[in-house]
């Protein structure tokens, strides 16, 4: 996986690049919607291509569970699965696994746990998480960490990120073996494009493609045929440690040094005040690779968006848009708006009158306030893609920013408005 | 409104034609997709007219107690409120009312009944259905009617049918009154597209045309302005007299003494045997005026669209494209597939293999079987436009071949694939 580095911002350390994956590149910093069981809730593939969503990230801890990820193997993989052929992240698993309330039990070997499903018992340790994903055959797969809570004690913070360490060596470990003998493919996109090699069927597809069922149908002759979806599969780690730069800085060492394609913040937006958010991404992204990506998992609110990236963040992902968008709020120009109040029942301007996406420039509050009165799908349809093309607008005029100049008015101005 | 016959089935009584409405003109025979709430459940309005419905129904009931026909009213209509710019039919309300079990009783002045959201109880009489339909604006309103159950005695099918006469004569007083004075500009859409006329701003628009709010903002003066939302509204009889074919006639000879825009066949499809269904549709439609349209209630499976259009039908609605897509069994060129089921849990193949929509080009039954077990919303959407694109393209083919010949072969191969 390469990652190329095409503008700085002069007065932050905001950066504008390239990631160039299997399924095509993406403009940095990007956000990645959520979709967790391989579908981003209400969302057709067709509307997220609309609002340019270039790679979206998949929950893993659902697949495995639903419909399993040895079935999502013999169909070719999640991007055949769901029809995405853009690029796909998934994470470990960990996070949803260590949140299920009384359900998991964290051990060195890796983590025990119930499904929410069925209550049937799991174990996944960090070898299994890399097998999972493999099966999935994302562009980026995650390795599984210990996320502990806010607050935590200091003893508590510092065992989560040496097991997180050293669970980082072995899905590494796992990871080399699997991908072994094909690593002159992974280094970068470029050695892959000669359509003479084994693994041309994995060429960049354009972002805006829409491919039709039988245009997954790779030809793969028998002896090229393997349990691994995707050969270019690149795993990132991720640097724990709580708000304890010390810590941090350790955790973010050992990383580096085990090596990896890119390297997540995680940790983060787990109830701490933003101020030490901003304060341990600005201070942990410093400590990694220039020429690498940077991934803030989980985090956030629009300003999140604008102050992460000025502290060196170049990917981000959150459940904000679209789950706000199902309970029927909506980020707007001016601030949230929650449509589904009667206030709004006889309004009809757009969701966001400085808006241009679809959404509002066809529907009124008054008519999406109905459909959330009457319980009618397409309310939660038309404010999840207003609110995914809010974020996906917000990261375009942040890169925008970065390549032009003006991004320190963008943040104030973002900053007034949240 | 205008109504013309543009072609003829030499062979059985398969009539194609043009209806032209205040929002656009709709080919026949057509089908109308059931928008209970406003919205074709799953589905936007850019879907729709991507897969070409020219003319939605709407049901009265539903929107008369939420958001209120007032509330409409007062947002200029339904086709702004829902931002459907093309032709809408709205039903009277009655089927509704007297279906709710328990809720609902029936005097000679009109139906009391109780809302099935809250319990407050409510009356809708002839007069009432008419102007709550007024203040919604559809393009084509309904009498209000009573529909008996089959099976039911004569006496009691004899009753219902006669009271739907008074009615219906109660019906089409109120709304010559209500339209007075403007009877000029309903005869023809012709008379209508002079932009001296104070009744422009109802003129035709263009059927593929998507537009933003800005531009339902019709400028209307002071004096121009009225509680009548779409003074070109039309309405339609409803011949009632369950399967018996005098009580049939009689009917349809008082409706066409009072005169409508057009004549629906009420009270099929109601659980008698399919051939009496056949049976009376074809003897009923005879009785019918050759120049106005011909709208069949609440019918039916694919075979009873080229079957009823066989015996004169110009127009059809029904859930069941929208229902079953929602309980994951969707039409397919071979019958019905109950995709929601286990044995689709690895069937890479679209819903249809012989069909051309949007979401057979693109999504796996594995992956909607998938939606449909994990209960996610995009598997209802999927399911909901794949059925609806077959139906809309059974009319197609429908029109098609009465136009340029086949019927007899496409109703052979409809028959064997039902």
């Amino acid at each position: 996986m390469r990652f190329e580095v095409i503008a700085r911002d002069p007065n932050s350390r905001a950066r504008a690049g390239l990631l160039y994956t299997p399924h095509g590149v993406v403009e940095t910093p990007a956000f990645m919607p959520v979709g967790t069981a391989g579908t981003i809730k209400a969302m057709a593939q067709e509307q997220l291509e609309q609002i340019g969503v270039e790679m979206l990230l998949a929950n893993t801890y659902h697949l495995y569970l639903r419909p399993g990820h040895e079935t999502i193997r013999a169909l070719g993989g999640l991007h055949r699965f769901m029809s995405w052929p853009h690029p796909i992240l998934t994470d470990s698993g960990g996070f949803q696994v260590m949140s299920l309330k009384g359900l998991g039990r964290v051990t060195e070997d890796g983590v025990w746990f119930r499904s929410h499903l069925d209550g049937s018992s799991h174990f996944l340790s960090p070898e299994k998480a890399v097998e999972i994903q493999l099966a999935l055959g994302a562009d980026v797969i995650m390795i599984l960490d210990e996320c502990v809570e806010y607050p935590a004690s200091y003893e508590t913070t510092k065992r989560a990120m040496q097991l997180t360490s050293r669970w980082a060596r072995r899905a590494k470990g796992y990871y080399d073996v699997e991908l072994a003998g094909i690593d002159d493919c992974r280094l970068t996109i470029d050695d892959c494009t000669d359509d003479e090699t084994p693994n041309s069927k994995f060429d960049t597809l354009p972002s805006s493609a829409v491919l039709p069922v039988s245009s997954f149908q790779f030809p793969v002759s028998g002896s090229e045929q393997s349990s691994i979806v995707n050969r270019q599969s690149s795993i990132f780690g991720i640097v724990q440690g709580g708000v304890d730069k010390a810590l941090r800085q350790e955790s973010a060492e050992e990383m580096v040094e085990i090596g990896f394609a890119g390297y997540a913040l995680g940790g983060l937006s787990v109830g701490e005040p933003k101020s030490e958010t901003y304060d341990v991404v600005e201070f942990t992204a410093e400590l990694l690779p220039q020429d690498r990506p940077r991934y803030l998992m989980g985090v956030g609110t629009p300003e999140d968006l604008v102050e992460c990236v000025a502290r060196g963040i170049d990917m981000m992902d959150c459940v904000m848009p679209t789950r706000n968008a199902r309970n029927g709020t909506v980020f707007t120009s001016e601030g949230k708006v929650v449509v589904k109040n009667a206030r709004y029942a006889q309004d009809e301007g757009p969701l966001d009158p400085a808006c241009g996406c679809s959404v509002c420039r066809r529907y009124s509050r008054a008519y999406i306030r109905h459909l959330f009165n009457a319980g009618e799908m397409l309310g939660a349809t038309l404010a999840t893609h207003h609110n995914l093309h809010f974020y996906l607008d917000s990261m375009r005029k942040i890169r925008h920013a970065i390549r032009f100049g003006g991004y320190n008015t963008l943040r104030s101005e973002v900053r007034t408005h949240s």
